[in-house]
């Protein structure tokens, strides 16, 4: 097995600097795998990556070096400068695998924290396109890797209406030639490139990256690629919590949510734009697992003092036998970024495992791992997470080329 | 199919009375069918017992009518009064079908609620047994009842040391014959009873009343039972998110839960002594689910004014990557009662069609309803749920005799 | 002492048929004075008016009977149909007081509640104010009434931009007397009515009503008025929390609110428009109390299966010794109406009461009642509590002229 | 104005560390003051001791240097380790100050604690408050203070019942000198020490050391005492919110409070003897404050893996107007030591000034940090407040000797 490599869309980001962070501070033992879903008993005997070994680089629009974002990582979410010295190091060595990224269609709140919007705009989406191919080859390169995963963890996007040249591989590439650039956004050059360097694509983030276009040349290519919005707590918590009340047949009335969130991610979905791309994949799930659909409202509004401590309070009101009405309330505090890093360690690893598998297209057998997964009905928790152990199971049954 | 009666153990409680105006209800086209798990899509084309045409009756240690027990509980739960009218008669003709009930062994805060306690102790434990049997049956001939299932809805008995005499149904069976009482509680008698006269017999609460010993002997004389301790709230939600925490490698540190309730059962349960059954009940769930055991703590405290308004709150303190710790709490607001009655209608139904099915001994595919599943390992709400319904498909395919 | 009458604007309203129906439950006995602040021992010995003796009536833009509103204010809060039953007569008895309403200037959301509008829209500002006067004087003479206080309970307006004619009474009656109709909306045509009328005008209300011309008119006139906005649950709450912040010196970072609610005030509310008027007024109590402002926000979201349980949940971070930060949440569910109908029968008996003083003007004893209270900047629920007191002994001392 | 030192019983304890690292930072100007009561402009004017001029140092039963506990400390609160770093120095100039205490009658949790029982168990009573008042002598001239407060912040003690020898200065010196140590606790011996030094005695826990006679004795001797029990979270909040009802004349059916910590505070209060005087005082609150005792019940629990976090959920079930039942909820989430540790520097500053002033006897206007204030009926927290306030008035008019 090669060494595997992992090239994020926001290498400056909480996420990005943490499961970086993460992973060096296991190289040093500093650390355990709590939290990474691949550390289950179901996976023992495959041959996965190990994070200690991998390596990382990316974009970012905003300037700031690794070590940088992980000081005010740290201090947001309370982790022991003790590690922060002890990686130092790892850190620092991220910095030359980090290129300018772009900004394309993505809307005046993240265009206005670029660096730099001007030599993008002067290119096409052709020349784009070649720039990140470029960037993603070179890091392949400098360090000799087998396989490099693209994850994209960047500001959520505006939703972008469907159009035509949204729907074949060849009707986008289309596209790109003849720039129409009000048709696509930056995620899906990001994909478009990714998916041409044979590079599996991980869209963690709402944004429309995965167009049908971009999916079937994934398949055509023998790339797996998978997302929408990766599930880290309140919709996690739903899909557990909703087939409940299904399976209890208690009729949900009302199920309200707010989240309340400081972090870079929630500053730009105080844009509501922005926003709507987030609500979207939130709260499709309930009518999905219910089979009707409750009144619902998912909230989420940006306040600076919290930082990456996402705090997301729901309201459940359900209607019992007799016509008797209750309700449910659910609280939840925790790190963002941290729930986050160690799954974007599982799916680096299952991309890379699919990739030597020989596999194209949706990995559907993710599903547990995003809120809106790309080719995929099924959005009870627990369906979605034995989806993936049946995975592993025949994977393990089959062998896997290493 | 012939006509199915429900003999309850607590028939003036709440939950009773609430399974019955719920019966009476449906029979009025007054409430629908809400709350109940074996009117989900699953239970379609099986031949199941109609509420609405089931007879009710049972035991009680309280004196009061059927009727008075209605108008506390409506007060309790704020059900409309409308609907106690119109189902005035129905509640009546109960009052025939009631016996007074035995408290033997039962704890000084049981017995003290009994109108009548002097009878039951000048009585051996054989003597016991036969006056119960013959209730069953006098209740089963008057209303030409093909099938009685028993459900037993009284308060929480103190926990019982496990004794010999609770191995083997011969073993039982001397020991009610040499009425060695303190090896017994009522429960258990009650469950005899049950047994020896083929009926189902349903454990809805803590107390330990399916004894090794009788298991067996319903197993032997082809009886259907099933328990322990209904699973209506706290310990469903546990059950329901404990597994997320599980598949997505988080560590549970703590999780603290408090109940506060009001009704009679609450009364009990604030008797230490008799809380203790329910608490081992209510806290096995987390280390059985999680495969470790951390600190946790069930209080159930008794606050008189929220009468039949459970309210329970919940805090899980976990443990995710680098070291990070964070929190969820839930809080869960409901009518214990009506949260109780259509499972009862359901466990009615299903015993009924196992009885019909020949089968004897813990109907384990009911492990869903229950806190402490007889026969079964599995505490994951859904592996349980998946348990049901596929009893529910084979049943289908065998067929159902009617 | 006379007799007091009291006119709502807005008398189909949740909240005016809770105080109708209290008043005829404590004229019957059926029902105590919970939560009524003039049943307090500070009040003792003052000459209040007697709930039971009152006579109401008032205005509404919809049809329905008060029988009818009761009927569904009683399910919706769950009170017992027995009650109903018994008040039935003295909620007819009330019909024949009800007048059709106005609803200039007040935005669609309103005026598509109205069941004519046409008829308004041919009259100018001097007919209509001609014409509730009329409504006013008709419900005193038929009901022989000493004093009728006029309460605004309608649907809150859009907020109305500050206007010279806001300013004087002479800027206020010309621009009635030239038909302005944009440079009002109804609650203050109301409110100019009452004055006129000699009539107590409460505004219980965001809408603002009490422009500064009238308040001087009312001043001028002797005629006791006061506003804006009562305060019965999330903002109580709040000033009577953030002094603690403030006396322990810890710092509030953000102080976040998301109310759901269901009844017609949450429909209305449901409009940014509408709801910008609620928002001001419950949003300006923290910088007041606190010296600085934190950030906050206050949501409301209108959930129609709550119907009139409101749920608030606020969430406050706040910062203490060498930079630590922690959390406070509160969850407060009330029946809004059940909790504003007392205050409304204390804020009429005050308002008769100021009328016998011969006081005019803003009534700031009252501020404790109100979100934004008129002419007083004082927002620490205590010390409004207190300017309360001290008013009741004041009067005491001075004696009242019944 | 001369310089104050601080003498600490449970110097090694989190509140001790947190005040002496507060005051450390407050020195070397890398924190401020937020928390402290004594910083708000109602004391502008006054001369009070500072923080960064104080000299600290105490008894502990656990042997353990300051840095040490710091190191713990600073983790548990996670509090930045650039700031341990920065106050090191200080931290280890502590270390001479502290002498080793007593645990005469503490009951078995707090004796196990104890690096050594032997000696002080070959001790008479006289003996053991020679040897403490020769500890503070030297503290106070090894570093040549004018003033030494001692402060009682150690494991909370089992209730001791009232004996005469409580009553009167003499019964009690008689006490001690017939070595009666049944009759009294190291709390009360530790206090005694103080009063005859002329210490101001201050008692942050519920331990019942200010016996009547002890209080009389310091009276006599012209030394400012008081406790009981500092008001630092879930209480403080009880005392803010339960005038809100009384205000509002709602009827407080029920408040039960839940409360969740794991530090050492936390350990001791799991131990059932030790807890029951925390109850008391916690629970004493709302008769008091609302005239009437509705039920309510005080929860402790132990949860380890939260250390300093303590979190306290509580319910307010409460009646309104028709009888309508409503609920309120809060969960409170604090540092329990950081917000201590300021309360300590202001009740430090204020015993310095009352000693100053010629004080003896309760400092009854320090009644709103304590939970069981001595001497003091009023527990409603803003009148406690404002009784502070004014004193503060009153103090700049008189002038100060410093």
């Amino acid at each position: 097995m090669g060494k595997t490599g992992v090239f994020f869309i926001g290498v400056s980001g909480y996420i990005a600097t943490a499961v970086i962070a993460g992973a060096l501070a296991l190289k040093k033992g500093l650390s355990d795998r709590t939290g990474m879903v691949t550390e289950l008993p179901h996976f023992n005997g495959l041959a996965l990556a190990e994070p200690a070994d991998m390596a990382f680089g990316g974009w970012d629009i905003r300037t700031g070096s690794p070590l940088e974002s992980a000081v005010s990582l740290f201090k947001s979410a309370g982790l022991p400068s003790e590690l922060l010295s002890a990686i130092e190091g790892g850190l620092i060595e991220v910095s030359p695998n980090i290129c300018h990224g772009i900004t394309t269609n993505c809307g005046r709140t993240i265009e206005l924290l670029s660096a730099d919007t001007a030599t993008e705009r002067a290119m096409t989406l052709e020349a784009q396109a070649l720039k990140l191919r470029k960037d993603i080859a070179g890091f392949r390169e400098k360090n000799s890797l087998d396989c490099v995963v693209v994850v994209n963890l960047a500001s959520t996007e505006p939703p972008l209406e469907a159009r035509p040249s949204h729907e074949t591989p060849d009707g986008f590439e289309e596209c790109v030639m003849e720039d129409r650039s009000e048709e696509v956004r930056a995620s899906a050059i990001y994909a478009y490139a990714a998916i041409l360097e044979g590079c599996p694509y991980i869209n963690f983030t709402p944004s429309n990256a995965l167009v049908p276009a971009l999916v079937e040349l994934a398949r055509k290519n023998g790339v797996p690629v998978m997302g929408n919005d990766g599930k880290t707590g309140e919709t996690l918590v739903k899909s557990a919590l909703a087939p409940m009340f299904l399976y209890r047949n208690l009729e949900v009335l009302s199920w309200e949510g707010v989240n309340l969130l400081g972090n870079m991610d929630g500053r730009v979905l105080s844009d509501p734009e922005n926003r709507e791309s987030k609500i979207i994949s939130k709260d499709g799930i309930l009518h999905k697992v219910l089979g009707y659909a409750p009144h619902s409202r998912v909230r989420i509004d940006f306040v600076p003092s919290l930082d990456d401590v996402k705090t997301a309070w729901n309201f459940i009101h359900f209607r019992g036998f007799l016509g008797s009405r209750m309700t449910m309330q659910f609280i939840w505090q925790g790190y963002d970024s941290l729930l986050a890093a160690p799954l974007i360690l599982d799916l680096v690893r299952l991309s890379d495992l699919s990739k030597r598998r020989g596999e194209g297209g949706p990995m559907t057998h993710l599903a547990s791992f995003f809120k809106a997964p790309v080719g995929v009905d099924e959005h009870r928790y627990f369906k979605q997470a034995e989806m993936l152990f049946r995975y592993a199971e025949k994977a393990k049954e089959s062998g896997v080329h290493t």
